[in-house]
């Protein structure tokens, strides 16, 4: 099991968050690329309220960070190519198939996750207010057209660029933040491939183990007894 | 001067935009890094309307594309992070200062881009639509969240990891599209950092390249004569 006490590898991730974010913080991505690697972790909890001194190491004061002996480096895109470029399972070595991949990566953080998050925001935290409801459906449109991007260059294919890569690992987990709606059934080739992503071993171990960690620390209802 | 019609790398550029996207298109990342890099390009115009099978090479649509030799790739992040391989100017070959790089360009692309395009997109396409209106706050306060965790990090130094690297030169860029407002120089560290950056003479020349393709360009008015 890649989470290990002991290991050299240190990630942040949070204790608990509400259940609309279970399955989706970004600690996730990294975890399921350590255990498509076979790199052991270890996990530092953080509490929804981090220490000022957090921004110290995540000036966005995100999650994860990671530590591997002198390396310390944020944001979840760098730290999955880094662990790519430990293992061929995640990252070819051809100099364009390489690059393939990591286009795919600022693919989907740049120019794919925007309007997904944009459209989750809307859906979580801003549905009551008047310019939510007005946006909306402008906002699920273009939603819409960067699926259908991303359906029409995969076509029949089974990932981006032929074989998985830390591309695909990315662009799945960009896909679940729209588990709410029904948007990825509207492109079925997307819809099994983010089916695919999902029900790799490593995705599945990576998935159990961050929620776990929510589960030991479920807040308990107040008046509870002890 | 790197634009040579004979260079072995190629990349596309649009033959004209408007003046609102005059100088912060895209393009101008990947031609400001190769100026950094000393590497002679060639340019390929595109009108507005991209022929359909331009997808094939962009699956977004967008510029630029890339060709270096048998490497082809997208993204804008991606392109630049090849440019910066080949030269210690742009990344530097240390393990930790090198990720340390490229952390920053997806801190750029990801954790800044996306609320600073919210608020331009809103200011320059939406700004008579009644959800625009209500949301512009909002949308504003975000962008000063951001524009405030760079401050904080950046604090007295003159780059984000202590010298020029490609996270430097995508922020930069990044900030560039806030040109139509007052915002960034509300945090005077991050207007001097900006203004450091497009002082450099590599981002003079790719500016100046960018914007002699649109004024040779320039739409006549219908009825001028010919």
């Amino acid at each position: 099991m890649p989470v290990n006490p002991n290991a050299a590898i240190e990630i942040t991730a949070f204790r608990w968050v509400p259940e609309f974010a279970q399955g989706v913080v970004r600690d996730l991505r990294v975890r399921w690329a350590l255990e498509e690697a076979g790199l052991d972790y270890r996990v530092r909890l953080l509490d929804q309220n981090r220490p000022p001194d957090y921004l110290l190491e995540q000036p966005f004061d995100q999650v994860p960070c990671f530590k591997d002996g002198e390396v310390r480096i944020f944001e979840s895109g760098a730290i999955v190519q880094y662990i790519g470029e430990q293992t061929e399972v995640l990252l070819p070595a051809d100099k364009q198939e390489r690059y393939r991949a990591i286009q795919w990566t600022y693919g989907a953080l740049n120019s794919v996750e925007p309007a997904i998050l944009n459209l989750l925001l809307i859906d979580i935290f801003y549905a009551g207010e008047e310019w939510a409801k007005l946006r909306r459906p402008g906002a699920e449109d273009f939603v819409k057209v960067k699926l259908k991007r991303v359906s029409d260059w995969l076509g029949d294919e089974e990932w981006l660029e032929g074989r998985f890569t830390i591309g695909d690992l990315l662009m799945v987990t960009v896909l679940r933040f729209l588990r709410h709606t029904e948007l990825v059934a509207q492109f079925p080739n997307l819809s099994a491939y983010l089916k695919r992503g999902e029900a790799r071993p490593a995705f599945q171990r990576a998935l159990a183990d961050q929620l776990a960690n929510y589960a030991a620390n479920e807040p308990q209802p107040e008046g509870a007894a002890a």
